[in-house]
C-alpha cells in the first residue's frame, strides 16, 4: 500500500505542500458541517493528528464518510495544503476518503476521558489514547537509546538466561517453571518430587537478575550488558511493583566502583536527552496533563553534576536532619536500610539533584558486593534521583577468591554452586563493576507515571495476567 | 581506570603511534626468550589481539610475567610502536607490566582446540575463545541492526508479556509459571487444583508468541514490532530446537502480504551487511574455520533480489523434480507441510536464492491468517534461505470479523478467550501484517555455526538449565 505516514508530512510539510498524498489512519473525531467537515485522524507514526477537510461536493460517499464511528480506519487521498495562520502548519483537503475499517459505538473508549484504573481493563484499547500513546513511544525511544548508548562505547549485548536452576537463595520469590501436572506429580521411591523427571531434570525458576551470567561475558568482553525481562513473585500489591519487569545490567572489567557511577550519570543523561530530541510532543502532553515539573526535573537532571555520598555520610546528614526538626517515619541510624522518605530527603532537599549514596553496611547488601579495607562496608552504591529516590542499584563485585568464597561461606550458602562464578576468580580475575536499572522505573521517571501498571504494554501483577 | 581499548588501538593506530598507553585484558599465549619475550593479550573490545613486547632490563618483574599462564589479567602500559612490515600493523613496548589477577595452570581452555561439546560444559568460560567471541558479538551486532532497522523505519518497540494466561491451545508444549508447591496443591471442593491460589489466580505459562500482543499495539502505532524471549516446552533434541529463544516480530497496520514480504527482505539484508560492515575479522575467522562458503553465501543473499512463488506452483516444481529423478524422503503433493529437504531444493537449486513461498493451504496454518478469495489458501508465507531452508514465517492476519469468528468457531477455540483480538476487528480493523524471525536461527545463519546450544549465551534444552 503506497501511502504516506503523518509522521512525513510534518518532517517534509514544505516539499509536501501542493502534493496528492494517501494517508490511512483511525478517527479521533468527525465535526459535520453538513456541506463540509473536519475529521481529525491518527495513524501512529506521529504523537500528532492530521486534519483532513472534506466537502460534500467533492465526495461522492460523503455522509457515509460524516457518520463514521471513533476509531474507524480510513484511507484518505488528497491535497496537502499549507495553513500557516491556522493552529496546526497544514491540513488534507480530501478527493476520495474510503472506509478500511468501521467502528461501533459502543467503542469503549469514547472522547470522554476515562481513567487509567478504567483502561487498564482495555488494555488491548488504551494504546490509542493519547496518555498512553505518549507512554509507550518514549518507552520504545528509552529501550532504543539504552541499546544505542552501549554499542556506542563498544558493549556487546548479552541475553542471559529468563529460565534458571541458580538462585535458590531467592527461591520464596521466585517463580517455578516446570512441565509437572501439580494434580499427579513424579514422586521418588522417599515420596518427594522427582525433580529429575521434571523438563529440565532439576528445579527451574524465573530469573531475578542476569548479572552473575553478564558476568561470564564481562570476562571475555570487558563491557557488556544485559536488557531483557525479569521477575519476582513478591506478594506486594503496590504502585511500583510487578511481577514481570525489564532491567538493564551492565557490567565492566577492569572498572571500580568509580567508574560504575560515572557510566551511571551518564546513561541517565543520554536516556533523558533522547527522549527530549525524540519525544517533545509526548513530553509537552505529559507535563500538561500528568506531571507538571516533569519537563523542568528532567532538564534540570541531565544539566546536574551528580553528588556523591558515602552512606556514612549520608547518615550524618541525615541524623542533622533530624536534630534540626525534621519528622522521619523510620529512626535514622547507622546500619539500616535507607527508606524511600530519606532517600527523597537527601536528593531533593540536601544536595538537590540525583545523589549517588556509596559504601553500604555489608550486612544489608548482597554477597557479591566487594568488601571495603574497613571490614564493615561494600563497594556498592545506589543512585537516588528527585521524585523517585533508588532508580539505579551497582556495585564493585568481590574479585578476590578467598574473600569471596569465605563470604560464600559466611552466609551458609551452597560453594558447589557458584563454582562457574568462583572460576572467573580463579582465572583472569580482575577489578569489575556493574549495575542494574529497573527499565519500568526509568519509564515513570522520564513520563511521570506513578503507576508501573501503566508503563508496562500488558502488566503482570498478583491475581492479574489479563490479556 | 584510565586505559585504552585495543579495539580504539586498531582504530587511531595512526595517531596513537609513540604514544604511551595503558591497556588490560587477557593473556592468550606468553613467549619467553629469555631476555626478551612476546605476549599476546585481548581486552574483549576487539577480535584481534595485541601483541605486546617486553625486555628483561626493562621490567623488574620480568619472570613473574614470563610465567603467567594463559588468562591471567594483565594491566600493561607501554609505547605503541607501529610495525608497518610485520604482519600485525603495531605492537606495544611494555614499560610496566601488571599482574591484576593471576590464572591456574588448570585453566580448562588451554590452547589446543577444543571440541564445541566439551566447551559446552565449560559455558562460563567459552566467551574468551575465538569461536564464541566471533559469534556473541556477531549475535550482539545483530540485535542493534535489528533494533536500528525497525526504529530507523519509525517501528514502535513493543515488550510484549512473557508469563500469559492465554494460548490453551498449545498447551501441551508450554511451560507451567506458578508459585504453587506440587507436594501441596491448593485444592478446590471438586478435588482439582484450586488456580484461583496460584500467583496470578489462574494458570499461567510462558509465551510462544508475541504476535496477539502486538496487533493491540500495531493498531495504535500503525508499525510496532516485538524483541524478546518465547518458549517451547518440546521435548525435541536436535541441533535446531531450544526450549528458551528470542524471537522478532514485527507487525504493520494498513499492510498486506507483498509489504509483509518486502519488509522481511528489506531486514535481512540491512542484517547481512551491518554484520559484514561491524564485524569483518568475525566472518573472516568462522569463514575459515567454521563454514567455508559463509561470506559468499551472505553475499549472495545480500545482492539477489528474492524469488516469490505460491505454495501451489511450489509444489508443481517439487512434482515436477521428482518426475524427473529428484528422490526426496517425503512425498510431495498438494497439502503437506513443506519439509526442509522440500525447501532447501527450492531455494538452493530451482531458484537459487532466497525464496518466499507463499498461499499456503488453509488446513496447515495458524487460525488468524487471512483467508484467500479461493477459500482454500491463506495469505501466509515463509522466507526459505540457501543452507538453512525456513528462516521466516508470516502472514496477513485475517482482518474481517465474521470470518475470523467463523474460524475460531469452526476449530473449536474458545471464542471468549479472544475477545480483545476480536475487538480489533469491531474498532477500526484494517488489513495488516506481521512475521516471525528466530533470533538464534539468523545468527545460526550469519555464523555457520550448526548447533542452537553454541549461539545461546546459555542454552536451555531437555535436561539441561545449567549454569
Amino acid at each position: 500500500m503506497n501511502r504516506t505516514k503523518i509522521a512525513r508530512i510534518y518532517t517534509d510539510a514544505e516539499s509536501l505542500g501542493g502534493e496528492l498524498v494517501t494517508v490511512a489512519g483511525w478517527v479521533r473525531s468527525i465535526r459535520d458541517m453538513k456541506n463540509f467537515g473536519f475529521i481529525t485522524i491518527n495513524d501512529g507514526s506521529s504523537f500528532r493528528d492530521l486534519q483532513i477537510v472534506m466537502n460534500r461536493d467533492q465526495l461522492d460517499n460523503y455522509d457515509e464518510i460524516a457518520h463514521q464511528n471513533v476509531s474507524a480506519a480510513l484511507v484518505a487521498t488528497g491535497v496537502v495544503k499549507l495553513t500557516p495562520d491556522a493552529p496546526q502548519p497544514f491540513e488534507l483537503t480530501a478527493e476520495t476518503i474510503r472506509v478500511e475499517g468501521a467502528s461501533a459505538p459502543d467503542y469503549p473508549l469514547q472522547k470522554k476521558r476515562a481513567t487509567v484504573e478504567y483502561l487498564r481493563t482495555q488494555q488491548h484499547l488504551r494504546p490509542r489514547t493519547n496518555l498512553f500513546r505518549a507512554v509507550f513511544r518514549i518507552r520504545s525511544v528509552t529501550a532504543a537509546a539504552i541499546h544505542r548508548f552501549f554499542q556506542e562505547r563498544g558493549f556487546v549485548y548479552v541475553n542471559t538466561p529468563i529460565i534458571t536452576a541458580n538462585d535458590a537463595e531467592g527461591a520464596g520469590e521466585m517463580f517455578h517453571v516446570t512441565t509437572i501436572d501439580p494434580m499427579n506429580p513424579p514422586l521418588s521411591p522417599n515420596g518427594e518430587i522427582d525433580w529429575s523427571k521434571d523438563f529440565f531434570g532439576v528445579p527451574a525458576s524465573l530469573t531475578v537478575s542476569g548479572q552473575l551470567n553478564a558476568e561470564n561475558f564481562a570476562m571475555a568482553f570487558g563491557d557488556v550488558y544485559t536488557f531483557g525481562p525479569t521477575f519476582r513473585a513478591e506478594n506486594s500489591n503496590t504502585a511500583r511493583h510487578a511481577a514481570e519487569f525489564w532491567m538493564v545490567e551492565p557490567e565492566m572489567a577492569f572498572a571500580d566502583l568509580a567508574d560504575d557511577m560515572d557510566l551511571a550519570e551518564q546513561m541517565l543523561k543520554f536516556l533523558i536527552s533522547e527522549v527530549q530530541r525524540l519525544c517533545p510532543d509526548e513530553l509537552a502532553m505529559l507535563n500538561r496533563f500528568v506531571d507538571k515539573g516533569l519537563m523542568e526535573r528532567l532538564s534540570h537532571v541531565a544539566a546536574s553534576t551528580f553528588a556523591r555520598v558515602t552512606y556514612t555520610r549520608a547518615i550524618e546528614i541525615l541524623q542533622a536532619a533530624v536534630e534540626a526538626g525534621e519528622n522521619f517515619e523510620y529512626p535514622v541510624s547507622w546500619g539500616i536500610d535507607l527508606q524511600t522518605e530519606h532517600e527523597r530527603y537527601l536528593t531533593e532537599r540536601h544536595f538537590k539533584r540525583p545523589t549517588f549514596v556509596s559504601d553500604y553496611p555489608a550486612q544489608i547488601k548482597a554477597f557479591y558486593m566487594r568488601m571495603n579495607d574497613d571490614g564493615k562496608t561494600v563497594a556498592a552504591m545506589d543512585c537516588l534521583v528527585p521524585g523517585i529516590g533508588e532508580i539505579i542499584g551497582g556495585s564493585q563485585r568481590e574479585e578476590r577468591l578467598d574473600r569471596l568464597e569465605r563470604r560464600i561461606a559466611d552466609l551458609g550458602m551452597d560453594a558447589e554452586q557458584y563454582r562457574p562464578y568462583l572460576d572467573l576468580r580463579r582465572y583472569g580475575t580482575n577489578r569489575h563493576a556493574g549495575f542494574g536499572l529497573g527499565f519500568e522505573r526509568m519509564v515513570m521517571y522520564l513520563t511521570g507515571v506513578s503507576n508501573i501498571r501503566d508503563v508496562l504494554p500488558h502488566p503482570r501483577t498478583v491475581g492479574n495476567a489479563e490479556f
